[in-house]
């Protein structure tokens, strides 16, 4: 792989003095993601885990929840005029039977209910095209254990330390170990790829597991660990109101500005149990 | 408008002590763009300067560059089965003679070279959709202009203060005034806002100005920046290589870790001139 990141000669300017020096940025190609050829979506991404970054993509979209409907995932070679690869274009095969997605629906994914386009409209396709519920999901930890993993999160974020341009994702367990982290410059997708090589390993549902971003939580985010079936989501900065609404409908338990020995708790705060003394 | 915030009831643990308050968070609802009628995309973005929104996108994708190709913005009722308006879907009619978007193209803008997909061919389809060059652009600053912008992004960043959650984006003169400002839950949007606001203004393309951005600079925003004819982008955080790369090819000023006063010059450092002394 290696391209991660890139080197860049750069001007730094401090206190007015200029000097020049080698800079490592965090690398941006784009993605294109088919499915049985037919090209689905084009996503700006840092290059690696692409083939998780395509099956997550299709996780979080509601094409499919399981290892088994994917037949096959490769990289499409003569992609370019002189039939050269350029890694660049991942074409998904689903397994017979696997609905494919509709076309007409990839780019509207929130438009699909009666009620035309409105936040609750876009909360109700969420909960209808998940193939899990977290509701029910038993999943109770102590606060000390979110409040460990942004540094567990920091600490493997070793990308992030030379760039300071990649946004994290790690997935871990009830008891706060670091299953997997996927670094991103676009933060859905570094989502997706946890999602995916979730969904690879045949881990889906991913009951009683943490997933724990560097930044904000949107809609989206939460869009996708509700489709993942991960029954908590745990950011390091605000959400929205519509991610805290999605997280209300879904039963997810939603946490905000993770930071130190301190948290916000918007919704699912049962799920958060003080330590049992002895 | 009053849905830039939003109030919900939070848990907050702090050392192990729960307690309930009130919390503002930044408002998310999708938004519809249409062109003539015919839906082109779907935004999750902070209701507010809707039809600035809009605009700004097609100014981005290359659709429209002056005021007088628009012809009228307008929010669509009947958007729900009872007929009501939600304010979340937005018609915009060209004038007569401008090319609509090809609905094929919207989503896979990256993707209009012969060459396929990869980064040369993204850098190659910015610069020849662009209606403007920035390459012989005048505007000449001394880098004490630039350094005193993120105070000013600050400042009338009044919403962040409550919410923690907005992304910004900032117009400022060649002598650092800012001209105007807007939020959103999304980056890309924030922007769009920005330009979109100028072209109804009839400013573009914006010469001699400088676009500011709260985050990180992608290859989206340098894009964006590029279809409005700014020469100067700057951004708090790092950029990525694909953004560095697009900032060269079109001969734009991008300086990202603007912070006190020091700054990472990554193209076009010919434009930042020491101040003149007496």
């Amino acid at each position: 792989m290696g391209r991660v990141t890139v080197r860049r000669r750069v001007t730094r300017i401090r206190d007015g003095v200029v000097s020049h020096r080698p800079d490592t940025l965090a690398a941006e190609e784009p993605m294109e993601i088919r499915v049985g050829s037919r090209p689905l979506t084009v996503t700006m991404r840092t290059p690696g885990d692409d083939f998780d970054l395509a099956v997550g993509f299709l996780v979080s979209e509601g094409v499919v929840h399981a290892a088994e409907q994917v037949a096959s995932i490769r990289y499409c070679a003569g992609a370019t005029s002189d039939g050269g690869n350029t890694y660049n274009v991942v074409d998904v095969v689903l397994a017979p039977g696997v609905k494919p997605p509709d076309a007409s629906l990839e780019r509207n994914f929130y438009t699909t209910s009666s009620c035309g386009l409105c936040g609750k409209a876009s909360l109700e396709a969420v909960r209808t095209s998940s193939a899990w519920s977290v509701t029910r999901d038993p999943l109770r930890i102590g606060p000390e254990v979110l409040t460990a993993l942004p540094d567990r999160l920091r600490e493997a974020q070793r990308v992030f330390d030379s760039t300071g341009g990649l946004h994290a994702a790690g997935l871990f367990s009830a008891t706060g170990d670091l299953l997997f982290l996927r670094e991103d410059v676009g933060r859905h997708n570094a989502v997706d790829k946890v999602i995916g090589h979730a969904l690879r390993a045949g881990m889906l549902p991913l009951r009683r597991s943490i997933l724990m971003v560097s930044g904000r939580a949107s809609f989206e985010l939460v869009q996708k660990a509700v489709m993942a079936g991960i029954p908590l989501l745990a950011a390091v900065s605000a959400p929205s109101s519509l991610a805290v609404d999605l997280a209300a409908e879904t039963g997810m338990t939603l946490v905000g500005f993770l930071r130190g020995t301190s948290m916000n708790v918007y919704t699912g705060a049962e799920r958060l149990q003080p330590q049992p003394v002895g």
